[in-house]
């Protein structure tokens, strides 16, 4: 698929979302001293592990060295610390840039395989050609500035810039473990909960808010009190949105992590919704946001209160108090260093105490805003506490960005997939083969490292539904692709019973309108496919990840794939088609997107109405 | 070095002189089903040959082959040769692109080791997702057509259409030799003569034609006038522009490959001017043109007078007999198809005739234009004639794209070294760690697989003194510089006695003055400075390789480095700089650009004037 035919008309990758975003990264990426990652992305005990520096082509240096502890200790680079191993790294690969207009080099070293549960932390430090010491990540703030000169276009130098604010040495770090992904993660159908959307207290109805970012009234209790609804569904884990203390309607800038948020419960109505949600057979996992929070958290008010609090450096004030780094430039949004070690303990024991407070995992936030060793860090904390709990991060950027989180987290958020769903299936800007293609590889290029939970739409984006202009027929087609591709699905709440939007997403909250519980407003043919098609997903938990390409037909737009026994066919054109299948006897259809779709044992004919598709059994 | 301060304002490599067309070849290259080259680049007898094919995000195929021969047979993929085998190639790597956003495939095989002298030839297809046999290089017609409604930015849609209208299937190939580079490449001096500009017949002088592009009237007689003079110089190498029938003054678009220019003299003015310069030390090459030809050539009048004459398919004719693709759209200069067996033999005999006919070797024109097969057969049949002939190709694209020329050409002009050369000594738009990294770079990238000859200019650019305002001081510096690195170096004719422009390049034409032979408008000075230069390197010819980073001071803009038991140092600065070498005894100049460095032995100070530069010795 090329990049022109999946330049979507909506913005899912940010500032990756268009060419010129691209371009922009690809080149900032290039620049100054950089750490690649490590191979294996997920080292096991005893396995070497080698480390790669790049260095841009901006920059000369003589020498890269690698500081690295196996004791748990920080490591330094100036001999404070005997634990200290020093490994210089070799330039082993000269690469000519065509881009860069100039030469990239890579340094390597190795560091040896290490025993069960080892914490391995290392700074890296170069040595430029005109003698001067640098810490990886390094950008000169001098390219910096005659970039932002000549080259806006080619260059983010709003990130350089932040890059170049960051505390400096990084501290690198991972761990070696066998650590698996717990199956449960693998057999989910998980439901997404926008909390303040979902439900009211029993007996209660919604708010209606002066504007779409007020608060409607959802809650703990009324989750609660659909758990029978949500069961009956199929689906067997929930994700909440956030649920602590914050100002917003949204919970995603909080104000502490220890509590629920007042407007959305007691705290007793979390140990009554997690208890009843297990004896259900449904897991529950938290939205937890590392990146910022709320410029009312009391962290943040004592560090702009006194810089000589211990949390000003949880913070990066470019200019205290006023002016400091946040997420989107959102001053109500201010940025965490995240590795600072107070901060890093206080993220990581308030994520423990939700897992003993029965949480099952957690649904990272904006996961690429914090570094690697936050969340390799993170998984070791809250696997001692709960050996089943999950992470899924969120990732809004490219395949090879969530593919380096493999061994940190037990997923990501398949941003890619979803991408490739709405061009296929609402936008249709791709074709048959480039779908197929785009689906093959991206599963094969992560292959078991990392489950990629699908969806159709979320929160921050236009609903499926409505980007479709209502046609159920192409909701219910995509969704029976979904649910036969191999990550586990997740429905946003609502999907099911038809929930759109009265208005194109502007400022974010058009699609997250308040749940609709009366059944005249359900479309309840709509709901009937969904638990079928979860019911079945469920019993046939693992045959998903065994694809094979049955059938592509670009002009008729017909595409068939295989899974186990089970054939899934998908007519994504607004014609009926009928399809011969010259070695098919005895053929059913297991499930059907539309009723009309029918199998002729005598002519060995399938016929499919316009969009819409199906499973089918045959040998 | 990054792209931005190279950025010069020349174009001395056309369409990627910009970063728009560099980001515009950069994605084009990675569109459709291309051969990435062979592994190693030379191979050696007994040496197994790793073949790599990309697949572009635009493509999707279930199955890669190679159609291999090794009897000198050409490869068919239907059966129709029995000596063909056929080798299944594996996706062996799968990558994501994000300026692509899509992922690129690699597909690769293994040819094993062969014999000594094995000419192997191959081609390439592929099968699409949806059934269809396409051959490598392939690019989709459609692809391009919706590419060239959306993207002109990205891609370059007229490099597209001609790729797509090349013959198909390409027939790659390689020998397998042991060939090694001649020595006496290494060790030569190189003067570019541009032959009507040089010297007329003795006696006579320059005609003095209406425009710059009429004829000055340099003669082969003028040059054997000039021999003594080229001697006395100290070259040991000339390199003629071409020399065969063509209706122009440089003679880039041949009429005939077997005769001189009656302008230019005889046919016995030749071997007279191989003979005396063989007695003499010179050695000749020719620039030998295989891209394209003269519309007035005897097989293009015949292929357009006639569709069914032979020589039809040694062109590309878009609209017969009108539309033809040719070299810059210039109608007069017809592309070739090089790799048409009649017309490939008729290129190669020819080539061999001229060094029956004396000649060292060839320097060829726009050889990229040319495929990679044409070239390595190119070079086993001269080498056939003239076993230490030698081959120098003028590529003027990156770096990786010269390095792949290994084994099929001894050396390319080295384009990226000028640019640098100018970068940092006329536009001065590079400090001296960029400078000293970018080289440093540069000759550890080609190791030693390719001789790499450096020039300050060429008579396709604006002159070095010229764009340095005539200042003498830096031209010497820059001389200085270019003959202590290790490509053997080349002087643009007149460059030893100041020879310049009168006006900046426009048509191309105001590098390409006539000679100044008279006594006083020559700089006797700048000339005995060049003498002794040439005699300096021809005397100590192996150090070059041997460079090791000795002083890098980027306020002072000082450059030293060492090569053998010489240190060489340069001042680019217009300020005298005085420095000390404390470990530097009884050191004194070998060599210097200006009288009035000095080396004080009491005080271990080095005196450099503004814009000089020294080679020292000193223990």
């Amino acid at each position: 698929m090329s990049g022109e035919s999946s330049q979507l008309p909506e913005f899912i990758f940010g500032s990756l979302s268009t060419p010129a975003g691209r371009l922009k990264q690809v080149c900032t990426d290039k620049l100054g001293l950089k750490h690649d990652g490590i191979l294996p992305l997920d080292p096991k005990p005893q396995e070497a592990i080698r480390i790669q520096v790049r260095v841009g082509a901006d920059l000369a240096v003589t020498s890269v060295t690698l500081y690295y502890t196996t004791d748990g200790s920080l490591p330094t680079w100036d001999g404070d610390n005997a634990a200290v191993v020093n490994l210089p790294l070799v330039r082993t690969e000269l690469k000519w840039d065509t881009l860069q207009w100039g030469y990239l080099e890579t340094w390597s070293g190795e560091i040896p395989g290490q025993d069960q549960g080892t914490h391995v932390q290392y700074l890296i430090t170069a040595i430029t050609t005109t003698g001067e010491l640098i810490y990886c990540p390094y950008v000169d703030w001098q390219t910096i500035k005659s970039l932002a000169e000549v080259d806006q276009l080619k260059y983010d130098i709003k990130a350089l810039q932040q890059q170049a604010r960051l505390p400096s040495p990084q501290i690198f770090g991972f761990y070696v473990d066998l650590e698996s992904i717990p199956s449960w993660l693998e057999e989910a159908v998980i439901y997404q909960i926008f909390v303040d959307r979902f439900a009211p207290d029993a007996g209660q109805s919604f708010f209606t808010p002066a504007t779409r970012n007020g608060f409607y009234g959802g809650t703990l209790e009324g989750i609660i009190s659909k758990l029978d609804y949500l069961k009956e569904l199929g689906v067997n884990c929930l994700w909440l949105t956030p649920i602590f203390p914050s100002p917003s309607h949204h919970g995603y800038d909080p104000i502490a992590h220890d509590q629920i948020e007042p407007r959305l419960g007691k705290e007793t109505d979390w140990d009554t919704l997690v208890t009843q949600a297990h004896q259900k057979g449904l897991r529950i996992i938290l939205d937890y946001v590392v990146n910022h929070i709320s410029n009312q958290h009391p962290a943040f008010i004592a560090a702009k209160t006194d810089a000589n609090n211990p949390t000003y450096h949880w913070f990066r004030f470019q200019q205290w108090p006023d002016v400091y780094d946040c997420f989107f430039d959102v001053p109500g949004q201010p940025e965490i260093n995240s590795d600072y070690p107070e901060c890093r303990s206080y993220f990581i024991a308030h994520a423990c105490q939700w897992l003993k407070r029965g949480a099952d995992g957690f649904r990272l936030d904006y996961a690429h805003g914090v570094t690697h060793a936050f969340w390799s860090a993170f998984r070791a904390a809250t696997r001692s506490i709960r050996a089943d709990s999950i992470t899924l991060g969120e990732i809004t950027s490219t395949p090879d960005a969530l593919r380096s989180y493999s061994g940190r987290m037990d997923g990501c958020l398949d941003f890619k997939l979803l991408e490739l769903l709405r061009g296929f299936f609402a936008f249709e800007t791709l074709s048959v083969s480039q779908f197929d293609q785009a689906l093959e590889q991206h599963f094969a290029y992560f292959n078991s490292s990392l489950v990629l939970p699908s969806f159709l739409d979320n929160h921050d984006m236009n609903r499926f539904l409505w980007i479709v202009k209502g046609d159920r027929r192409k909701l219910k087609l995509a969704a029976l692709c979904q649910f036969t591709l191999p990550g586990p699905p997740i429905i946003y709440y609502g999907t099911e019973i038809g929930l759109s939007q009265i208005a194109t997403v502007g400022p974010l909250e058009e699609s997250r309108l308040p749940m609709l519980w009366r059944h005249e407003e359900q479309d309840q043919q709509l709901l009937s496919f969904y638990r079928k098609l979860i019911t079945f997903r469920r019993d046939n938990a693992k045959i998903w990840k065994q694809r094979q390409r049955l059938l592509i037909d670009n002009p008729q737009k017909i595409y068939g794939y295989v899974c186990g026994d089970y054939a899934v066919i998908l007519n994504n054109s607004s014609k009926v088609i009928d399809l011969k299948f010259l070695n098919w006897t005895n053929a059913h259809l297991i499930l059907s997107s539309d009723s009309a779709n029918c199998w002729d044992d005598q002519r060995l004919t399938l016929q499919l109405q316009a969009f819409s598709g199906v499973i089918a059994i045959g040998k």
